[in-house]
């Protein structure tokens, strides 16, 4: 089998990290337990390694393919997502009443990980969707609900996000894409958007494009874009398929990796004007997208903790399976399978740390999220959406960026067979590198870090999650083995560090922008390694606790390893990054542009 | 133009760091000043650029192909090589009375990593040439040099080395390609060898085979292999070109990378035996190995530095053309080039100050290579020895993985371009990733570093170096600029922390040896980056005081600014290594293997 989900690791943060206990306490969740989770998990699980994951090789050798407007997926792509939306899996998170399962994101996001690991390129149609839901539900008149949520929910049409434009990436503002208003209330659309993922297919019977345009007369820049939904085609007031809408698409891209998922070129109105429809009211397009991006952005986190966990699995399968060399101790005195090499090791723990801290980081960012949505006390609610709304750019920027080391680690371990394109872990390689880009790169995400999750509050949210830190640090503290110790002190370093950065961020960003923004990406990895570090440093007393019980104690002994293995490598770093962003802003802008 | 040579900023190496003008004292150099440094850089550039660069896109895009036994080249590769040959470009560093041009390899390295930073899939095939000069030049019998090393030298014929077969990849140990002897003196060579970097192509009349093999009965392990000459073609007495010979090349490889290159598996005496010619004494092949693997190390850390250069200009090119969002600070009202931004800046300065940094440390291991072998008093010869066999793995190891960096940062800085191949961003990060690997891993290199280079002298030539840095850090102290200040403050802290580590590695070798080798590529990690810092440092020193004497101001600024930037950015995170080698190494072989 060539993924296996890892149940275990995330049935442990979704008990002991992210409290699912408590998760089920909020009414409408009361069916979403550790049992209910355990039951969804192992299903998904099956589907992901049984369906998905064989197909994923298939998806890199034999990519999307245009011909004359129309896109052909990899074979076996359009049975596969035939089964997954009769599963019930796009409708998971969603609500009851859209035809969803309405389970909490604490859940979901474990089965998104699973999707993602199994095949990165297929699960982006299922992603863009859940966006297009997301946008709809929260700014969508009743008729567009009526007319488009239950068969996004069900699987049946797929969604799409179409922001960028060839002058138009990372800055919104200067999207050209007109909306001319009809006399039925309709739009007609003209214009080109590029990097359209899954923006056309043959996997489903219509795509429902959530495209940012400007009316005619908008004010300029982001104030003057509105969100409408132009539908691939057209549909009837019985809610059947009409006619074929006016957006083609004119091309896709050939890209290093994730070929499988087609990244279209949409012309929109070349033949009269695509028909839209718009969503919410106008000029606030922006912030419905926004919607849909957070939304993205945590998925693409996860994306990276996927896409790391597969690459970890194929380079634990090959160094137990690859023989080579003594071990330098001397204990066995023959070629030995080369994860007894002190090195493989190093390459090994330090991506199974990278995994397993994100993946907690995750994990209770989700409990955050869906506390933020449906707890009843709004204190409780307000105090989790900050939360949640911190992590996101970590969630996002640093499982991505840390999905990168991981990946070039799993080819390294392979030696020069990684190099090798039927070895297959080059592919995770190639795929990764779009993570750090897409919705939104490293840098935007650390723009809202230090603009709107930092500055703005003046650190506010950033101090209380360091003094959730603290409560950690006392409580390993009470500890005596030397795991708790060693990253006991990792974690008071990592903290204040971050605590630094956090003064400097808050205190400078208006009289010093660019200083502070020279630092804004390691801001965001520093802040992102601390946050990780922090859930392993829990996940290390929750295993201490149970070993101690009895319970699964070879389980436990990994994790407590793991934990020790990141605070000693990884969170050990947090020092020097404060250092360079604290005491460096100056060297980073110091040279004249035309120096360069 | 797609590339252009740095020649400034080699020939300040050359001038000021390498110290050029005392390599043009030694006895066969007194004509490889500055001038004809320059003059040779500059001549070499003009051919990279002009010829070799824009052939680098078409051998990503129409790889090498194989077909019956034979490889076809890129189109535009074979003449392209012919030029090479007949400017003389092979036989710059080698021997005048080999045909060579007898330069120091200070100049040679540069001429090299143009060759890289223009082309690296061509680049590899002078690169193996070089390795098979060298291994003749050291071992080979009288006749093997009457017979080859004109035409190598000349470039018209090829070389290879042969080292790997699918069960022996960094354990040549495992090798089992044999060679029978012959009475005529010569031997019949029998087996299969992979990752043949251009085992077979159509550039030349002939390639000849450097070839590990057992003669029957040798001795297990490395002690029992010998070094075989096993040419393409047999070659008549009068040197002319004589019977195709029976080694053929059976596939080549589908890699991630260097696509251009051809990476041939080779079968030995399937028909009868190829004919191979025993180079220097049985079971000494891989002492001679060595030779050819120590330049070809020093190499593949340069294809390293060649590659972030070019990553690095394309990255600058497109981040000054390319229009998106305004300045933080608002100092241009309206959306700027995106070079404008303090986070483009970061990536930039990052990728700038690990190419000068290796482009430096490189440029002063090259000087000491010339004075090791051609100085005139023995001291100075052994010590430089030292120096340059200690910097070998950093110059290899280090280069090539700030390489992966470099070139992800590449693709980082175009953003969503930077994933779409017809950019050629991505180009260079899949060539990258195999210069960790080839001639050694990282871990290989590690293995060198702690093994032969530090615990064998119990750490002598290392804390000789420390003691060199201390001096530059004297230097630094006597200067009152803030620059100055801020570089003394990190090479003090790295300077320390190496210390710590060398006293770890050279104190615990033995009696722990898992201990050691869990933090051997993080030692040579902290090495690489103090000794390209320490050599940054002493950039600094030379253009504060150059910079004074008002000579070429601007480049000078630019210099210190790099300098002061890479020890901020990049020497600020040697206590964090440090730490996770001397106080990490428990965690590190802590899981038990069946726990992965």
């Amino acid at each position: 089998m060539s993924y296996r989900a890892p149940l275990k690791d995330m049935l442990f943060d979704l008990e002991h990290l992210a409290n699912i206990g408590q998760i089920a306490q909020i009414p409408g969740f009361e069916d979403a337990g550790l049992e209910t989770a355990q039951a969804v998990l192992e299903e998904c699980a099956k589907f992901n390694e049984g369906v998905l994951a064989p197909l994923n090789v298939d998806g890199d050798k034999n990519p999307s393919s245009w011909k004359d407007g129309e896109v052909t997926t990899t074979p076996g792509f359009a049975d596969a997502y035939k089964q997954y939306a009769e599963g019930g899996w796009q409708g998971l998170q969603h609500p009851a009443d859209a035809g969803g399962q309405g389970l909490p994101k604490v859940i979901g996001a474990a089965c998104v990980e699973m999707l993602n690991s199994a095949n990165l390129s297929f699960a982006l149609c299922p992603l863009l969707t859940d966006g297009a839901i997301e946008a709809l539900l929260t700014a969508g008149s009743d008729e567009l609900k009526a007319t488009y949520l239950e068969k996004l929910v069900s699987g049946e049409w797929t969604g799409t996000m179409n922001l960028t434009e060839p002058q138009a990436g990372s800055d919104l503002a200067l999207v050209r894409t007109r909306a001319e208003p009809q006399p039925d209330g309709s739009y007609k659309v003209f214009g080109t958007k590029i990097f359209i993922t899954y923006g056309e297919h043959d996997m489903a019977d219509n795509i429902v494009h959530l495209v940012l345009a400007r009316v005619s007369g908008a004010p300029e820049g982001v104030k003057g874009i509105s969100l409408f939904v132009v539908p691939k085609f057209l549909v009837n007031k019985d809610g059947s398929r009409g006619a074929r809408n006016d957006v083609h698409c004119v091309s896709i891209e050939h890209k290093m990796g994730i070929k499988a998922s087609p990244t279209a070129v949409l012309q929109y109105g070349d033949h009269g004007g695509a028909i839209g429809y718009l969503v919410g009211q106008e000029n606030r397009g922006l912030e419905y997208m926004f919607i849909m991006m957070n939304a993205a952005r945590y998925a693409v986190g996860v994306q990276g903790i996927a896409i790391a966990e597969r690459a970890y699995q194929k380079a634990v399968a090959y160094a137990k399976d690859r023989v080579q060399s003594r071990p330098v101790d001397g204990s066995i005195n023959a070629s030995a399978a080369i994860i007894h090499h002190p090195d493989v090791k190093r390459m090994l723990m330090t991506m199974r740390a990278h995994v397993e801290g994100c993946r907690a980081m995750a994990s209770v960012a989700a409990a955050a999220y869906d506390a933020a949505h449906h707890h009843p006390d709004a204190d409780v609610r307000q105090q989790n959406q900050a939360f949640y709304e911190f992590l996101v750019p970590l969630v996002k920027g640093y499982s991505t960026e840390m999905s990168l080391d991981v990946t070039s680690l799993g080819v390294q371990v392979h030696g020069g067979m990684g190099f090798i394109e039927e070895t297959g872990a080059a592919q995770y390689y190639r795929d990764a590198k779009i993570l750090t880009i897409y919705e939104g790169t490293t840098a935007i995400q650390a723009n809202d870090l230090v603009g709107r999750k930092t500055a703005r509050d003046g650190g506010q949210v950033a101090r209380a999650i360091a003094a959730q830190i603290e409560k950690t640090e006392a409580d390993l503290a009470r500890r005596d083995s030397a795991a708790a110790r060693a990253v006991h002190k990792r974690l008071v370093a990592a903290r204040k560090a971050f605590l630094d950065v956090v003064d400097f961020v808050a205190g400078q960003t208006k009289a010093s922008p660019n200083a502070v923004f020279a630092g804004s990406v390691p801001y965001l990895l520093l802040a992102g390694n601390l946050v990780a570090g922090w859930q392993l440093a829990r996940s290390l007393l929750a295993a201490e606790d149970l070993a101690a019980k009895g319970q699964d104690r070879a389980f436990m002994e990994a994790k407590i390893a793991t934990a020790r293995f990141y605070a000693d490598h990884i969170l050990s770093k947090a020092q020097g990054t404060r250092d360079a962003i604290v005491e460096g802003a100056e060297s980073v802008t110091a040279l004249p542009v035309d120096a360069y």
